[in-house]
């Protein structure tokens, strides 16, 4: 909870608090601590230390083997930018490609670029549960085949898919094929361990694990080779130019020793509130359907479908009660189209466009839980009164 | 002058203290206004609005005519590399472009690749004053030229290239060649006025004026169109994808106002120590020789070569006295090649090795250059009795 603001934030997949010491720790990096790493005084040897101190907890949060296997990035954008586009410039002769239906614009819409420079591009599908079907890698892997993008877990309803299990098949069909895994909504809430699975890249992003926006990490598997995407200096070793943004790196690396601190918290207790509110109001508001229907999804998240009621005016409703929530990912809002990912698991239209995701995390409290709970059949009755589905709403109504 | 270490600040122009007053302006974006601007509840548009307030402030600062053509990004690299790839891919047939010798690694080193990739790339030479022979380009644009891109002012030299005047020769050749300005020395150095100017794009970068690393800007004409660099999400008018850095770009807006306001003192004041720090070195070091010679400086920089002395030697000396310099670029060190913008300006080679440049900020006092130009000639002394060059630094040595 916001300790200065009366609200209840149940959007944490959109963005998060960053963690008071996680401010703490990036503190002395803008105003004292602050040489540019690359620098040869003793000043600099200070910023430098910290980012390699800083690298070395980011290499223990992928579970990667080495440090020389860690760049840092901007942004769970830029990693996937970086990852993606490396790959595929690296080896020009290939061109198919393969990602899924319901990946982050990041990637969708960089796999877009390509399918429109004349690449071949596979989507991946997933069941009306919100399972990612792999399998179908089987078919769709062959030698023309440059890159396989799959996230780690969907922002939007939480599914965690079975990256390592991908990354297998693809491998024991084409070794050069490379897989690039968007761990951005995996990063804090699951375990990773990159360094025992056949992938070749990751990326996540600092503000979806209690850092601030704008930092970002990326995995290379020793002897992976990409083109370097942001080309400048030698920082990072030659792979991503630009002076590293280190209070910022500094700040994630903290984040990240916090996340694996509370892994097991996350896990049980946030998990607990989760589905408390999940099963309150699939309890409580009658035309509540789960969407997120998967058994494997990160402890936070959840995403329900309001059946014949408009999700936007929903939002605003919570809103006016201090509740932050979301009808997608915030980075395609703007756009009136029903979301891709709950499209792709072919979720009825009845209750398409009055999906809501709400997203925990380690500040939430059971009384915000409860308080929604106890507020959402209100907003919904509140809305079906002047819904233009009257008769489907009847039973809500009466 | 940094209050809790007991150190001479002078290398302003590889990265710069962070402002307390931007720390300030920062922090309450960390953790109470952390929405993600995209968002659609009341948190998110105290986020949203303080996006559009410093884009605005950001806007004055270029000079430009309309918050549309500003997109903020994670540093000067990125600016370069977006604006510079943006738009040789959106201009697919041409295959010509043009930079200068002495431009930031994040400018050579993307032109080169582009090189290799078979582009005709022509690079402008320096005087021996290190001023920018732009005369060069009434023989080198062509119909074929995509692109043009001119720093406006040297990191390395302080040397102040005129621009606008270069933009001008462009245009008039070939109108549809675009112009980019890597303005990351400039800003805050000198007063930019991009509206005024023929330029079609230009970069900035906020750890050059006293804004934290990890976040900068592009001025984007309207009308000029280029390719997206970062794909994925809607932010930035489809120009950058990724989460916007909220805290910092409210920082690097606050910087921004604290440079505009500071800018008389920095070409009166700061250019006086400046000044000083010069002509006392020059005075009392037998062989110091100045190798920034041209009239138009940046008021903060210096660059003095001194003969048959090592300069990374110096620097360390220097730094066993508290005082921070450097000897080129903090982007290029690391390599034991000397300055390639001093190899342009054919500096000889006695001085090229032994090269200082001292950057200073607002923040530089007095009695911190005093104690300099008091320590420098015993550094040298010191140095020249350990020197090979007995013969050559007699001088000096009796």
């Amino acid at each position: 909870m916001n300790d200065t603001k009366n609200i209840i934030y149940l959007d944490n997949n959109a963005t998060t608090m960053v963690d008071k010491k996680v401010v703490e720790a990036m503190i002395p990096y803008f105003s004292n601590e602050f040489g540019n790493p690359s620098s040869i005084y003793e000043l600099a040897h200070e910023a430098h230390d910290a980012l390699e101190n800083s690298r070395e907890v980011i290499k223990e949060f992928f579970g990667a083997g080495d440090t020389k296997e860690i760049i840092f990035t901007s942004c769970g954008t830029e990693s996937a930018n970086a990852a993606i586009r490396g790959v595929i410039e690296a080896n020009p002769t290939k061109r198919h490609i393969i990602t899924t239906k319901v990946e982050h614009p990041c990637v969708l819409n960089t796999f877009k670029e390509f399918e429109e420079k004349g690449y071949r591009v596979d989507y991946l599908n997933v069941d009306e549960n919100g399972e990612l079907l792999i399998d179908e890698l089987k078919t769709l892997v062959d030698d023309d085949t440059a890159l396989v993008a799959i996230m780690a877990a969907n922002n939007e309803t939480g599914a965690i898919y079975p990256y390592e299990e991908a990354a297998e098949i693809v491998k024991s069909i084409n070794p050069n094929t490379k897989v690039f895994i968007d761990a951005v909504q995996a990063a804090g809430k699951i375990k990773l361990d990159v360094k025992n699975t056949k992938v070749d890249l990751m990326g996540i992003s600092g503000h979806k694990f209690h850092a601030p926006k704008g930092v970002g990490a990326m995995y290379i598997k020793k002897g992976t080779i990409i083109k370097p995407y942001m080309t400048g200096g030698h920082q990072e070793r030659a792979l991503r130019g630009g002076t590293e943004n280190v209070p910022y790196i500094v700040g994630m690396a903290k984040a990240a020793e916090l996340a694996m601190n509370a892994l097991e918290f996350e896990n049980k207790t946030v998990k607990e509130l989760r589905d408390r509110l999940e099963e309150g109001i699939l309890e409580n508001v009658k035309n509540a359907k789960l969407n997120s229907r998967t058994k494997m999804r990160v402890p936070n998240t959840t995403n329900i479908g309001f059946e014949y009621i408009e999700g936007e005016l929903i939002l605003l409703h919570l809103d006016k009660l201090g509740i932050c929530a979301s009808s997608g990912s915030a980075c395609t809002s703007g756009s009136l189209e029903p979301s891709h990912v709950l499209r792709a698991m072919k979720t009825p239209f009845t209750s398409l466009h009055g999906s809501i995701r709400f997203s925990l995390s380690r500040f939430t409290t059971k009384e915000e839980i409860d308080f929604v709970v106890q507020n959402m059949p209100l907003v919904i009755k509140k809305l079906a009164k002047i819904s233009p589905f009257q008769k489907e709403l009847s039973g809500i109504l009466n």
